[in-house]
């Protein structure tokens, strides 16, 4: 079992304890973790690691692909460890001491970490801690359910870690593309033309010298928190698949559309599963995380092909498409997420980009990040990477949120992450609001007619009649450009006088 | 003279008045016509249409690459033509127009215009009006010096109107590079892969029939308004030179460093001619516009390559230069701007990109474009493309502006184009701060002690102290976070009690 798992001769040798490969991490060090959006993260080492700050002072900079599953984020905020963390995150307890100031954390676009590994503006990696299928006969490592950064952290770090998680099937291996963009100056074209596109190896070339620890693990991926869609979810899938309907009756699009990426979360899985019930076919994704909607997709007859860089499942779907892997695999691949979220790559394939806002402004400038301006939720992951370089930026979100206490579409967002160049449709359960070749103040009356809740309608009217008044390419009245969030702060609505 | 400039056959019959060529163009349609920052522009043809829109009602969609010379923009403005224009402008009679509402002005990053067109997302466009040297001998258009969007307005339009400017020296041809992307699902990786690259044809290809008119004409660009040095520019280009050099030595950049990308406007100019003065050579330019600082390295020795999109010069270097353009022209290439600001060349080559923000915020967002958060500037040009893509994003500005009236370094910016993500190094004549790798709170520790004007420090450092007490990932007083801003609105100084 191990052999067929470990067959590069003479690692076996290196098989220990996940408190024996921890102790190979010092205080101050850099890791480099595999792990994205739940999937595929290192399971053993990360809580040896928070076992072993107890007892004595470890403090070390944790980089992963994005955000872990398994609590370890939480565990390891608890126990201190992480000083500093990058470039996602999506765990409650870790969000809490980051708005506390207690981990720095450094909020990346998903394309970008690796590069500024590469050519040393962040860094050095000291050690990868790499979740494994297999390590091939000659060294190399064959991930999981994620490629995420662990590629780049394999080949730059002074040395690895391996976790070969026994419960991860054998099938995986042949699923991944390993692909790393060649140094500058005599950097090429990445030859991705297509979804389907295969350009690197199916495993991480390293020189097996380098793999200091082998740790055998047999835990699970966490399950996805999605939700099942709502009747909001449902609507804000409807106007989506109508619009689409209307750009291919206009010539605009085929009928099999263009390659999508879409985001986490559960308003964007619902919107991408709603494609079942329309007449689009012979779809494919490229995209970051594969969701339970690309194999609700592939089920249904809809999708030819999917490309991400993680598997993200929920419980009932993770037990029906693991074992079903090899009837899956022609139709799948998992990249690193500097390939899924490159931008020429983004560019060429004219990707179709759906990603949820918390809220966005009247001028269409979204906020993926912020709460209330400052507390941050999870982080801006790959939509920035996809909004500016894709061929069609949407953002999704409900009108409202904290039960009508808060209004998703606000005079002025309260920390942007998509400025309005890179937003071209806004959707919310109430409608669709079609920015393309619009001034400012036509995207504010667009916006104001289709997506605002009724209950904000009239708030928001009289605020773009006074900034009007006052003029300019983006009106405002600067002074009250914020109030609604300081008013949510205040009274816990953002309308006056309405506070339950 | 005219035969070695109208070479293809048939076409000299073609040739008419301004006037008579005008009258193709009616009410409401769409034109898009050659011009990028004062380079290039059809001069004739808008004219014309300026003077008949005294007697009729004339209303059109402009689309240009960038900025007009020779008061173009104003004089459209002025004689209401105008009804819609993009993607760039920086005309003070314009952007007056455009921020009373007048003019809808859709304000585009530089690279996706003719994205939009070609998938008709947006346009059609019924007529382009080209500013050329030449037609060849089979009716390809040889542009002069920009090339901005002119050939896909050109190819994409079904009527074309083309100025051959007999002023402009013939030595411009064999300086354009044109190539159009593939289009999807077959488009193929660009294949430019150093700023030297020519990967097209030196003329515009189209089908000569659609040349409905030329037009002849003597006219000369309009020279550049960048202003010479002064102290805090040259403050700027020495941090910044001094910073490179620190890059230099810690082996994260070559002594040629990375080919440069450098924004338009007197403060980039200035960096830019700072580094003849540095130990830096056979430096490479993969830029927008060619400024004059671009031959000011030529001519010290400093510069191996420059690929742009436009040559904009100051009066007397555009006496000096065009006659020498010979001489430069094989160090020299003219690119359409959607290759010059291409995503996917911009992050395969590594650019160092230098813009100018109007302000900047202790996060580290900034503002290119809106004065107060409301007024229209010039645009986001191709700022956007480049901070977004490229290996390093840099911003300058001067730390205060209208005599210290305002601080250019505000508790929050009152209009985003640039996020934090896409800002890694902000430079003012107090100092450079390096962000790379920060987290906000220490974002806003290194802007504070580098950039701030020292006249506003202590009402920052006040303002941080209040913010952090109040905690998040990115502290504010949210409803303060535009009070500098307001105020500046209500007393003239962003602080209290400090107006003149
Ligand atoms: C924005 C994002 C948090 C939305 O997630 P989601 O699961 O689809 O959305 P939900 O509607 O369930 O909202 C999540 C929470 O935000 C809250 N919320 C929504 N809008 C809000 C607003 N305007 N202000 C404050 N809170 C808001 C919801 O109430 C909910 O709170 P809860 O967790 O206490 O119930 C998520 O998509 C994200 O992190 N995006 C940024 C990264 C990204 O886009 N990546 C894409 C490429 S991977
Ligand atoms: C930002 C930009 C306007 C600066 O231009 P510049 O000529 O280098 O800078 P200046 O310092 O001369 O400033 C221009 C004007 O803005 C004013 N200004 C500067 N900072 C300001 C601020 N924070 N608030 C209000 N006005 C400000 C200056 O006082 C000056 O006013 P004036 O014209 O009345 O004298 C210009 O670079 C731009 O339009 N950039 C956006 C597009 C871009 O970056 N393109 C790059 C790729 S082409």
């Amino acid at each position: 079992m191990v052999a067929e798992r470990v067959r590069c001769r003479g690692l076996q040798d290196r098989i220990c304890s996940a408190d024996a490969a921890a102790s190979l991490i010092k205080d101050g060090m850099t890791l480099g973790m595999s792990g994205f959006t739940r999937a595929g993260e290192a399971k053993a080492v990360p809580m040896a690691l928070a076992e072993r700050a107890r007892t004595e002072p470890l403090k070390i900079t944790l980089m992963t692909g994005a955000s872990l599953g398994n609590d370890l984020d939480k565990t390891l905020a608890e126990a201190h460890v992480l000083a500093r963390r990058m470039p996602f995150q999506a765990a409650p307890y870790l969000r809490n001491a980051i708005n506390k100031g207690e981990v720095m954390f450094i909020d990346h676009h998903l394309s970008e970490t690796v590069e500024h590994l590469r050519t040393r503006q962040l860094g050095p990696v000291d050690i990868a801690v790499i979740e494994a299928v297999a390590i091939t006969e000659q060294g190399g490592i064959v991930p999981t359910t994620s490629v995420g950064n662990s590629a780049s952290f394999a080949i730059l770090a002074d040395k690895v870690i391996v976790e070969i998680n026994l419960s991860q099937p054998q099938a995986l291996e042949g699923l991944h593309d390993i692909y790393i963009p060649t140094r500058r100056p005599a950097r090429e074209p990445i030859p991705v033309v297509a979804p389907e596109s295969r350009i690197g190896l199916p495993y991480i070339p390293i020189d097996p010298d380098k793999i200091a620890a082998i740790v055998l693990t047999e835990k699970h991926d966490s399950s996805s928190t999605v939700l099942p869609p709502d009747a909001d979810t449902r609507a804000i899938a409807g106007h989506l698949a109508e619009f689409m309907g209307h750009e291919v009756r206009h010539g605009r699009l085929p009928e099999t559309l263009q390659p999508f990426q879409v985001g986490i979360g559960t308003i964007a899985n619902a919107v991408m599963t709603g494609f079942i019930d329309t007449p689009f076919h012979n779809l494919t994704m490229y995209s970051e995380v594969l969701q339970d909607s690309t194999f609700d997709l592939f089920d249904a007859g809809k999708l030819d092909f999917a490309s991400g860089s993680s598997i993200t499942l929920s419980a009932a779907r993770y037990q029906e498409v693991l074992p079903k892997l090899p009837d899956y695999k022609s139709r799948l691949v998992l990249r690193p997420q500097e390939i899924s979220n490159h931008p020429e790559v983004i560019r060429r394939l004219g990707i179709i980009c759906v990603n949820t806002a918390l809220e966005f402004d009247i001028y269409g400038n979204v906020n993926s990040t912020h709460v209330g301006g400052t507390k941050m939720m999870n982080g801006i992951g790959g939509s920035g990477d996809f909004a500016r370089n894709g061929f069609m930026s949407i953002f999704v979100t409900k009108s409202i949120a904290k039960g009508g206490n808060i209004s998703s579409v606000v005079p002025m967002v309260s920390h942007v992450d998509h400025t309005e160049h890179d937003v071209d449709i806004l959707v919310t359960e109430q409608g669709l609001a079609d920015l393309r070749g619009l001034a400012p103040r036509e995207r504010a009356e667009t916006i104001l007619a289709r997506c605002v809740h009724p209950s904000y309608r009239d708030a928001m009217a009289d605020y773009m009649a006074r900034a009007t008044a006052r003029g300019g390419h983006t009106p405002h009245v600067i002074e009250e450009a914020l109030s609604w969030h300081a008013r949510l702060r205040e009274t816990g609505h953002m309308l006056d006088g309405a506070a339950a």
